[in-house]
């Protein structure tokens, strides 16, 4: 059985309360927010505190609140040489108070409050200083179902940057699509197949292999077209840069602006 | 019965001869492609031929060749008034000989001639000129379990515009994020569930509805140090244009160049 503590009531800290509390190998000694209100629904299931000083032994403290107040909250901590675990993709494992064992539980994952999670579709990627605390962290992710990956800060900043392109980024480019089909007054919904196939293409194939379309195949017709067909400033720069980016790299021979304007 | 012939023999060709054989209430007449070696294989399941002048009577002529080619080969047939449909996304409707009656049959989705293709998961955009046609391209779409939709050449046209946009450039962010994670040595599955996810988010809430991220809190420490972060021109160039084009959808100031020089 390994005892959790959770600090923090954000999405994640919520989504990792709601995985420990139904996974049978893990307990959730306590719950800390420091604004209290935020857990009080829980207080029938779950220690509740808002003061650290009340925090009781636990095998693992983990420390889910925004990157700024990570540091500091792991200096206020009232205890030493347990192990304590931040889930952020982007803070350094060395921002946590050193009098601490320290460790990362980073899961990998788009999370919105009402969306039920289900962790065995959550990667973690994990960090310690010690290597005799891997193992604690490793069984953890492991009993809530996650593939775990062992990741340094610097590989863990990486995944955070990777992220957002993947996710921030094309889903604005499916607001994009959606702002051209609604100009059309046609449905988005027409594309809804597209955006899941185009996802799970790439489960298999690398994004390299799986690509398509005119910049791939150099179809400057259908650019052309394409290019003259958009009204919006931003959507054009942005079929431009992507278009030009994926010709470097499967090495479509890009025109010089100035010869392209001789023509 | 829908009696079919099919034209042209590149992936849409090839994925509606495999539906529209699978599918009892759909007969394949007759394939022709004007080069038989890419057909010969078939040759014991249905009738091929490179005569265009051998072409017997159907219900419906379903035109799967390039663009390029499909006003050419609508000339070329040795038939009137019958039913004639191309099958892409950008060529209009009056690039068809008007000399038979015709129609549209689009099925907007991402086909690579390995994979198979699950046609529940493939709308059909349909178009005819004349209304007495729509409803024979309505049963074809039913018959083989597509989701069907009634696009005129417009709507068409913008939808084409709008799959580039979910489809090759979501794929080059895909890519992007694999170059970024190669590059600290750090494996790119860890990113495919995050990649899943957004296409899912988005099947049932808006993709403004589904947006998070630093450029959509206004995280600017976050932003800042992705920036440094990136050391391919290329991806920063991209990172800037979608934080900035995520800002303008959600109405998040954006800083005026020259202030943030002088700071």
């Amino acid at each position: 059985m390994i005892s959790v503590s959770i600090i923090g009531a954000g999405n994640v800290a919520s989504h990792l309360y709601q995985v420990f509390s139904k996974t049978k190998s893990v307990s959730v000694n306590q719950w800390y927010n420091r604004d209290l209100s935020k857990i009080s629904s829980y207080q029938n299931k779950v220690a509740i505190t808002d003061k650290l000083s009340e925090l009781k032994e636990a095998d693992i403290y983990i420390i889910a609140v925004s990157d700024d107040a990570i540091s500091d909250l792991s200096k206020a901590l009232p205890f030493e040489n347990r192990l304590v675990a931040h889930t952020s993709g982007s803070v350094s494992i060395y921002d946590l108070d050193k009098k601490n064992r320290r460790g990362v539980f980073y899961p990998l994952q788009t999370f919105s409050k009402e969306a039920k999670l289900d962790f065995t579709n959550v990667p973690i990627c994990i960090e310690t200083i010690g290597k005799k605390d891997y193992p604690l962290l490793k069984s953890l992710a492991q009993a809530i179902g996650s593939n775990y990956y062992k990741v340094n800060s610097d590989q863990r900043k990486a995944l955070h940057l990777a992220a957002v392109f993947v996710n921030n980024f094309s889903n604005q480019l499916y607001r994009v699509a959606h702002e051209i089909t609604e100009s059309e007054g046609v449905e988005f919904d027409i594309l809804k197949p597209l955006i899941l196939e185009t996802s799970k293409k790439v489960q298999n194939l690398s994004p390299y292999m799986a690509q398509t379309g005119p910049a791939k195949r150099n179809d400057k017709k259908t650019i052309k077209r394409h290019l003259k067909q958009l009204e919006n400033e931003e959507h054009k720069a942005i079929y431009s840069l992507l278009t030009k980016s994926i010709k470097n790299t499967h090495g479509v021979p890009i025109k010089a602006a100035t010869k392209s304007k001789k023509q």
